[in-house]
């Protein structure tokens, strides 16, 4: 099973376009969990348990287990093996490196932590992303349009290229193409710049699109989920604003709530 | 003591630019070395030990170390406890992610691991890299022209900006220079690509070079000494011709006979 049927599979069990982002950190779990690397994977098990009925995908970004040392990476194994089966995991790494080192990376993220998919950054072009897409049956979601204040420092410059004018992220949507021959990448694109995602759907409307920022960054929801396809999903992230919609002792069920109500509304955009 | 400060006593002590790259593969390891982690452990402490008077820096990539798991991070921990306290270590991380999230990885390589220094990737723009420089002691080399063979197919693109063309590359040089507010970023330049080396010096004269490529990539050593400056230095990286320099017993002298080459090599350069 390629990791596209496997997003797809879970969409459809859930009727869910909501991934879920496991983004601990240390300063900022409720207080009735204890604020050591044991207290994350509770933390984490506890919003699996609560929201995988929901889910379509989970996020765990590495940033934020690297930062707990050794313990943390073996957190985020015990977290990825807490995590049903069949929903895809989506390790949010954005690597980006020489093809000898890529290839480490990709082991890293694909067998021994065990994600079903990737973030990777496009600045050293093909052969960076190459030992990522040589996984046939993962996935490779390609930064293109990220959902940060500065993006459009780079991701705006406009390129010439073979006689033809676009922003640098339009150049990376339509390169992407060619760099798909195993017909298993993506795109990474921020709800918080519609008229960009609009645009990246036009040039890519065969790939699927991860879209974080909605919820704590204050991206569109309803582009997110306008961008969306049947053959071609486009999955929506939240992670702060499910993780931490209670400081109390009920975060899961908060978290439940926050997470049931952002697929609601996901839910009726798509059946209007 | 600035990253910049303890880079240049290094420097200085040990009349060398060589930084080696403590990049162990499992697969490559010596046949007397135990290909495991605690093998990996000995086998950089021994390369350590044959080049601290040679080596103006060290430089793991993270790569090599996350492939191996958790044990692989602990290892990486105590490796960076085994170099000399007047080395520089630049943890080759080239990571790229929203603020919140940089913030982690930049607690990761300088608290965590205990980095003086780390590369980053600049396409999220300055507000992905602003984590790290807030760290106004450690060190932050930004990719500008990468030593991979596809580097050219996104550095290259021709970018149009406030009337001015100029190649992806050149620009990223040229606003490094607004991203450097704590005088701690420098720029990653492959070898491989001497044209493109020389055109960053000249845009940036001030700016420290980490400039990898030579040895096994087969880069162009001459244009990696032409762009040191005593100020703004330019520090060369091999990696593999140094670590798997002998397949046997003896491979701590012979990463130490190729080490010492590589420095003579320069130090020759240099005087003459």
């Amino acid at each position: 099973m390629t990791f596209l049927e496997k997003l797809r599979a879970s969409i459809n069990a859930r009727e869910s376009l909501l991934c879920v982002g496991l983004d601990p950190e240390l300063d900022r779990l409720p207080s009735s969990v204890n604020r050591t690397v044991e207290g994350v994977l509770a933390f984490n098990r506890a919003i699996v348990d609560a929201t995988a009925d929901l889910a379509c995908a989970y996020k765990p970004n590495l940033a934020f287990y690297e930062a707990m040392g050794p313990n943390g990476m073996q957190c985020l194994i015990e977290t990825v093996r807490t995590i049903p089966a069949d929903i895809p995991i989506i390790g949010d790494a954005k690597r980006g490196d020489v093809g000898n080192t890529a290839r480490q990376y990709a082991k890293a993220l694909f067998e021994t932590i065990g994600c079903d998919a990737v973030t990777v950054n496009p600045y050293l072009g093909e052969d960076a992303i190459e030992p990522f897409v040589a996984y046939a049956n993962r996935g490779v979601f390609i930064l293109c349009r990220t959902s940060n204040p500065g993006a459009a420092e780079i991701q705006d410059l406009l390129v010439s290229e073979g006689g033809t004018t676009s922003a640098l992220y339009e150049f990376v949507a339509w390169r992407a193409h060619r760099w798909n021959r195993n017909e298993n990448c993506g795109l990474v694109v921020g709800a918080t710049a519609p008229k960009e995602l609009r645009r990246i759907r036009e040039l890519a409307p065969d790939l699927p699109l991860l879209i974080p920022g909605v919820g704590s960054q204050g991206g569109d929801l309803a582009a997110a989920i306008e961008a969306h396809r049947p053959s071609a999903p486009a999955i929506i992230n939240a992670s702060r604003s499910i993780l931490y919609a209670s400081n109390g002792s009920d975060f899961a069920a908060a978290a439940r709530a926050s997470a049931s109500r952002l697929r609601e509304t996901m839910a009726l955009s798509l059946r209007a």
